[in-house]
């Protein structure tokens, strides 16, 4: 407590964002002798690798989130605001908020993430193929994906039915190819037990991406066995397909019409609003371009790391947008601002240290790439289930997946299954509810 | 499968609501040779009682929760249909849906519930004094409550910062007495270890009645109790005090104003709009009078069952609106249906057997009446415990509730407290999400 009073004369570190690069920042500087403020918009830590998850009803939004409160209890340099930033003032070094709040620093870690990008449709694809990045996205397909079949049960016109069961995922990347898989578990051993109408034939799951395999940062040996394994489960895989047009009723790939009442996409990310508050060098996805150490070139003081940033090494390859990567840039730039404050030796110029890639397709069957090591099928699901339930923030949350799972795995059946923040069968968007309006 | 299509000729039974009457009214009929059709607007069952620890952040909505389908999974002649009714049609016998269907029956089970009541002022207050009925009601509340806190915690102010802390929770039945001692819990236990400056003394739980004295269905010895466990754990009783308004600002009891941040509403009920729908005599409370056979008078074919009722036994003592009433009616009313179908002997009249009254204080405090056994403290806790648990719909809930509370109890850990649903520190409501407007 005493801190956060007398420590005027400390140095200032604020990080904005909580995400894996945003966490790891703040606990790299945990000895240091500075004021770090970490700011979110959100009050919990998400592990997204698993939102698919929720998604398609296997875990509950508890049991991949951590509240950051509760992430940085042991950190008595930090503090967290539950605030979103609007803007920063270089000028002043002042970090802006929706809640009028003028946060001064004097390093700045900007690990903000990054959202869907729509090929600039943004505006119109972005209602009628959601992606999901947030909590809020993945209950909202959720919703979404179960209202589907129910709807479907209760429709007596074999066309709208089809549609109603059809499920399109856009983009072959990890997240397409796990909600691919996901969903066809769910239609194929789930749903039909619970519905008297729906077998496991009905659903139709099809996997559209326009490159000419799935999977393109995988090695093409697991890149092959992951299709099988997708095709082996049912789903339709359309490679080398763009997507022409998004409508409500379907998609348009290759001057064909798919007609589907569930369009997911997961085709391609846009870096947050990090590179126009600093009015600063982006690449084409929105990332700021960053120095080898994530300074913004010209201001040594600010960084930016994860899916905000270009990061290139020597020759000139991108750090990829996955978690490890993140954490590790983290890491090195809590680091880099503690040696600067101690005035100590600075860390060794950041190297990644790649800890391989994992893609899982469904119970039973994963692809992983450790470099030497490489597992498919069975395999490569316990090892994807372990550790992914060891690096989820939080030992009660560790518990819960895993129990979760364990559950699930055993008798098919599904916990999260709720159908939640709407009203169904409405034909016109529901009235505000008037709470809502009230909480803010 | 069959019996969707081929089971024209059998008697058609429709249940409105698969709450504790509606599920147990349906599983009494498991047996009959008959079309069940449950339809309900959400597509879970939903444990009401535990509710309130929703809202408080310990127990996640999935943990309180069945998907209706899993419930009837096993019950061949059950089918579920998630809509919203809008009325009945008694003449053409037909119950209508929001969605458009017109359903039709031979015997009508109405178990639709109760909604909040505000005294008259139902437009002006339910904004501003929310009550918890629904999972979503929950969420809400729990959002709002955690974010007083991170506000609070932000504040600089000391009497906006003592307004923030302040929950006010209007009346002192069952619900309300649990809902107080959860927040007091959360906030003097939970939330100081991950907040900076919220000591476990800052916050202030005030709960307010009307009458006399807290839990006026229980005895006066174990009400006695119950209060003096409140207090110990720092809320304060307002009791013999009427609230006459309530604003954003706060509430005037007794011509006095009392500033606070949250107030929620725990003081009455009025049934939904089952009565209205069958423009059937209704009482006060908006319940519909049946008779002792719970059918609606003049339609043998139509019973009203649970909240929704007004039921009254031989001496004109009401059947209490409380979980086990509603299950008791449902299995007498599903027992006579199936008797008539059958043309068997109708079962004896309906006897409510009550089973007893609990209510939870917090963590090792609670108060049991089971007529002979009473039990406060920490013994009518671990009673009260196992019988939630225990009553818990699902085998898979159990377990994960079991787990849940068993780790909080250890730990004071809250697992589920995430602020999802909304963006935070805005000062206009937000725009409606796109997706939303999509997905129905």
């Amino acid at each position: 407590m005493a801190h956060a009073h007398a420590s005027a004369a400390l140095p200032r570190i604020v990080i904005v964002g909580a995400g894996f690069g945003g966490l790891a920042a703040a606990r790299a500087l945990r000895r240091a002798r500075a004021e770090v403020t970490v700011i979110d918009r959100r009050n919990f830590h998400l592990f997204q690798p698993l939102l698919y998850q929720v998604a398609t009803a296997a875990l509950s939004p508890a049991d991949i989130s951590a509240p950051i409160r509760s992430v940085l209890r042991g950190q008595a340099n930090a503090r967290v605001m539950l605030d979103k930033v609007t803007g920063i003032d270089r000028e002043q070094r002042l970090v802006l908020t929706e809640g009028g709040r003028r946060v001064p620093y004097d390093h700045l870690v900007l690990a903000t993430g990054a959202r869907h990008s729509y090929f600039g449709r943004d505006e119109e694809w972005a209602a009628l193929a959601p992606g999901i990045k947030t909590l809020d996205d993945a209950t909202r397909l959720r919703a979404r994906i179960l209202l589907a079949f129910e709807k479907a049960e209760l429709e007596s016109d074999p066309a709208k039915r089809r549609a109603l069961l059809t499920f399109l995922v856009i983009g072959a990347g990890p997240t397409g190819v796990e909600l691919a898989g996901a969903i066809a578990e769910l239609a194929r051993k789930a749903v039909p037990r619970d519905f008297r109408t729906i077998t496991p034939e009905s659903a139709s799951i099809v996997l559209i991406e326009a490159g000419q395999r799935i999977l393109p940062s995988f090695r093409e040996d697991l890149a092959q066995a992951a299709a099988a394994s997708l095709q082996a489960m049912g789903v339709t895989l359309e490679l080398g397909k763009a997507v022409g047009e998004v409508t409500a009723e379907g998609v348009s790939v290759g001057g064909r019409h798919m007609s589907a009442g569930t369009i997911v996409w997961a085709a391609g990310v846009k870096a947050s609003a990090a590179g126009r508050w600093l009015a600063a060098e982006t690449d084409r996805a929105g990332r700021v371009r960053v120095g080898r150490d994530f300074s913004v070139p010209g201001a040594p003081e600010i960084f930016v790391i994860g899916d905000a940033a270009a990061h290139a090494d020597g020759q000139g390859r991108l750090l990829p947008g996955v978690a490890p990567a993140a954490k590790q840039a983290g890491s090195h730039v809590g680091a880099l601002i503690a040696a600067r404050l101690a005035g100590s030796v600075t860390p060794a110029p950041f190297q990644y240290r790649s800890r391989g890639a994992m893609a899982t397709i469904g119970r039973k069957s994963a692809v992983v790439d450790l470099g030497r090591l490489r597992l498919t099928g069975l395999l490569g699901w316990l090892l994807w289930s372990l550790a992914h339930v060891w690096f989820l923030v939080g030992f009660r949350n560790r518990v819960s997946v895993a129990t979760s799972w364990l559950w699930s795995y055993l008798t098919w059946e599904r916990g999260a299954r709720l159908i939640t923040g709407q009203e169904i069968a409405r034909a016109e968007p529901p009235p505000m509810p008037a709470q809502r309006r009230e909480a803010a």
